[in-house]
């Protein structure tokens, strides 16, 4: 479904817009994989990052969809872009080793992006659940030039 | 437009519930008040919570419109709540010294509750800038015995 | 909480708007009131309208959502706006003879304003209940000029 | 993404579902597809259907939204739902002929369901315009019988 303008950043560029955000420094996010329009985001899991009764906090989980959400839209529009919102479904408690939010962009023009990202947890045997959904949309600041 | 069902927790119980969550400690969020279908959180800014740009990341935003909400609808049906979901859009760049989410309830059952958020920030000079707007939905995991 | 900027529209330039869309005179909607940010937006029940229990539609609830708060959005940026998007809770089943949709801006700029709208149902008695709740965003064409 | 409960209902079952929602019928909207999590609504534009320019009515997108999820969910949890809420992004101004809403369940439980929607434009020629994306969650009242 996503035939997204390419922006021409890289998964590199990615990284070092990622390492310049000292919240996702201090989350311990990484990039796993980031082209064409899609952009997956990995948290760790650790004591700091849940909630009370031992599951990852919803915040985490919001943080995730929106940075990727963010980076997905980027990808289409360029690195200067905001994040205008998003909403999120939580389908279950989330439990588990590293949180992967995997986003993409679903339609897109010069200025703005619709996109989706789907939140899943993997534990040590890496089996995985689908703990969250959510859509966003994110506007360019400047605009990609044309191609 | 509150007339939630009171499920008479306290500020202290509140306050108890927060420290109890890892990354609500991690981010050094307090609730400033409680009572009635109403749930304020705040969040003082420091370097580890900024985006790449020096405003407040948005993961940060969204993490407190969660917490709010689910501390909102937990004032009307008790401390076992799930939050559901939410919708978050975002207002304007978020600069400042400290953030303040109020949360309220604008309607309940015994099971469920729907609110609202409005995320504030305030600067030194307690001038207030309204960042963002959020809407969600807390389901009671055991319901609030009838009153 | 709405300091929106007025675009300089009557209540009689909205009912002529609404009046030109073709939809809103097919489902029978009517303008009560309009200013300074704030919209409500009414439709009287009748069969062509409900589901199949005999409530009113979910659908209805969304158009009325969806052009309250593209209503209240052009009262501050202008009559040429488009609505980028909303969501809309269902708070309980809607019963009665009118359905009122209350919308206001909560936040806007010259391009942007973010709305939220409340649902109502009225019975014959006039006695009210809260069916909905929604929030959105509108998107000016061409912005509102300079005051 | 689909591995949802069947409830274990036919296209001919939604298709006299639909038939008994006065609103349905009203707007003209069909049935086209229905299995297995997912549904596809079509509605044939006319001038009723329209907003002042000429294009779809927002509300009717909302509409078809809102009842593609619903029965997509009902699909997964049986013919007794209740849609509690949904967010839609509007992606482009909707011309053309048939409008297409095609729903899945992402993520289902006995009780609950989180479906998204795409929304698509056919033109005369079967040129095919994206228009809107949803998201949204249906709950069972009489959850479906274990398997």
């Amino acid at each position: 479904m996503t035939d997204a303008p390419s922006a021409g950043l890289t998964l590199r560029d990615a990284q070092q817009d990622l390492a310049a955000q000292p919240f996702s420094v201090f989350l311990g996010a990484r990039i796993a994989a980031f082209a064409d329009g899609r952009m997956t985001l990995e948290v760790d899991l650790r004591d700091e990052l849940l909630q009370q009764n031992g599951y990852l906090h919803g915040g985490v989980l919001a943080y995730a969809a929106d940075n990727a959400l963010t980076f997905a839209g980027g990808s289409a529009l360029g690195p200067t872009v905001l994040t205008r919102g998003f909403t999120i479904d939580y389908l279950m408690p989330a439990r588990g080793r590293t949180l992967q939010a995997r986003a993409e962009v679903i339609q897109a023009s010069r200025r703005q992006a619709t996109c989706r990202c789907d939140l899943y947890m993997f534990d040590a045997a890496s089996t995985v659940a689908y703990c969250a959904a959510a859509q966003g949309r994110v506007t360019a600041i400047r605009p990609a030039p044309p191609p």
